[in-house]
């Protein structure tokens, strides 16, 4: 795996405090928090992959702090609102949860990647070849985040054992599969109103197949849905079954909440509840420290 | 008024470009909304200010649209995640709300321009006068806003008249009070977790004085607590008694929203408190595009 990485926070700040000393002893640059990105040649998927890196100021007083890890699907869209949560909620003055790497990968084929089986089958059950061809490739892509990805980011990065896995629509159904295939490779789930009506629901069928009455599952899950379609939605409808699948399981260990928000659209429901998953995540942060 | 600005944003790109393609041509900069810092003398207040403005990126095919502004105190606390939202919110695959400009104003003397009367009385109406001498500079505050600060943005961005005044804490406080004091500023008000304990309530004294009953106040309003000492804390009362007494006046024209936060603390709150005001304020503006 090729590994082209530069941390540009100094070479920015040099080149801010030369910019703007020379227009007035007053003027300073408005820094948003630093982060990098990354390009991995990735022999499994056999394309180059990139992906944005957000990571904690390092006190000099503790060098060897090492930090949780979040890696959150479709980066483009949700990358810097993680970031800018994790400032947020782990600064000083809040301590809501601790300070975290965010990690986002951006799609390069996001239907081959995020859907767990080949379909072609629209949300209706009508076939759409244009849209799902190539789809079902989530297996090889958890593979590469498995192999390739995380391995690169634990050897450059400061990161400790906790990880988190977030994703939306089919981001939130790779978060499901991983759940059900991978289970150890995270410690928290979030799946915001995964797409569960891919192929005829297979991760709803997956999931009352692969989950064991009473089996021990010492993991954190959160999921959600928005207002798609009202409350008689197949997305709606969905997410209670999958709520109602686990709930009858009895997992031992297994920490898991499902939100509903009925007033956010599926494009407004993850500023929420990606929020809401973080403090769901880090609820007993605050007495363990 | 002096004014000091730079648009640092094709500076930026322009180094950026210059020290990754010297890299590798699979290098890119993650950038962040670009966002810059504006030095203004202000002679009210005697001293130099701060403020941090995010502005759309303005479609050269239409050079001429203009954007609404949020004005938001504590700038450096809330700042960065105003202008994550508006940034998400506004992008074309989520439309929930207008690009908007975000301007935030970090504090010199916060206690001196965030309350609204002379009090070295703590939340426990006890005598605290180390940190609260100086006290109730608050209307001198929004005159600097009036007639300095928001002239000058309008003079410098591309303003249309829609305003937002949001704050939260102290800034609550001074949002309500502007509210009371100067409806005309704004044209919706953020007040998360306003400090109603300061002097002796004196703002929500003040709230049922000013407000007429029956008369007309074409604004929004949205205000909100969250858990700070529970359901018979002082916070929680002084909350109510604000809800109560807007309800009370039966205003014409006026759109208010109580929001109550039992899970949030009073530093978390405003993450999702500003989520659902921005929601809260732009609920019929999808319709009326």
């Amino acid at each position: 795996m090729k590994l082209l990485t530069c941390s540009f926070r100094w070479l920015t700040s040099l080149f801010l405090v030369v910019a703007f000393q020379a227009q007035s002893q007053n003027m300073q640059a408005y820094t948003f928090p630093s982060s990098e990105v990354v390009s991995i040649h990735s022999k499994l998927l056999n394309e180059e992959r990139k992906m944005y890196v957000h990571r904690p100021k390092v006190d000099s007083a503790d060098g060897n702090k090492r930090f949780p890890v979040i890696y959150v699907l479709d980066g483009d869209n949700h990358f810097a609102l993680l970031a800018q949560y994790v400032d947020y909620l782990s600064r000083p003055d809040v301590l809501a949860m601790p300070e975290t790497i965010v990690v986002g990968i951006p799609n390069t084929k996001r239907t081959r990647d995020l859907t767990p089986t080949n379909s072609l089958l629209n949300y209706e059950g009508k076939p759409d070849g244009s849209s799902y061809a190539g789809s079902g490739g989530n297996e090889k892509f958890l593979q590469f985040i498995q192999t390739e990805l995380m391995p690169m980011v634990d050897k450059n990065y400061k990161t400790g054992p906790y990880k988190i896995f977030a994703g939306h629509s089919f981001g939130g159904l790779s978060v499901l599969n991983c759940l059900l295939t991978h289970p150890d490779l995270f410690d928290a789930y979030v799946s915001i109103s995964p797409s569960l009506w891919w192929d005829k629901e297979y991760l709803l069928r997956m999931t009352d197949e692969t989950l064991k009455n009473g089996a021990a599952l010492d993991k954190i899950f959160f999921y959600s849905d928005g207002n798609e379609g009202g409350n008689n939605s197949f997305f709606h409808k969905n997410l209670l079954q999958l709520d109602a699948t686990i709930a009858k399981k009895k997992l031992k260990g297994f920490d898991y909440l499902y939100k509903h928000y009925p007033t956010e659209t599926h494009m407004t429901e993850p500023v929420v509840a990606y929020f809401d998953a973080l403090r769901f995540i880090f609820k007993d942060w605050e007495k363990s420290r």
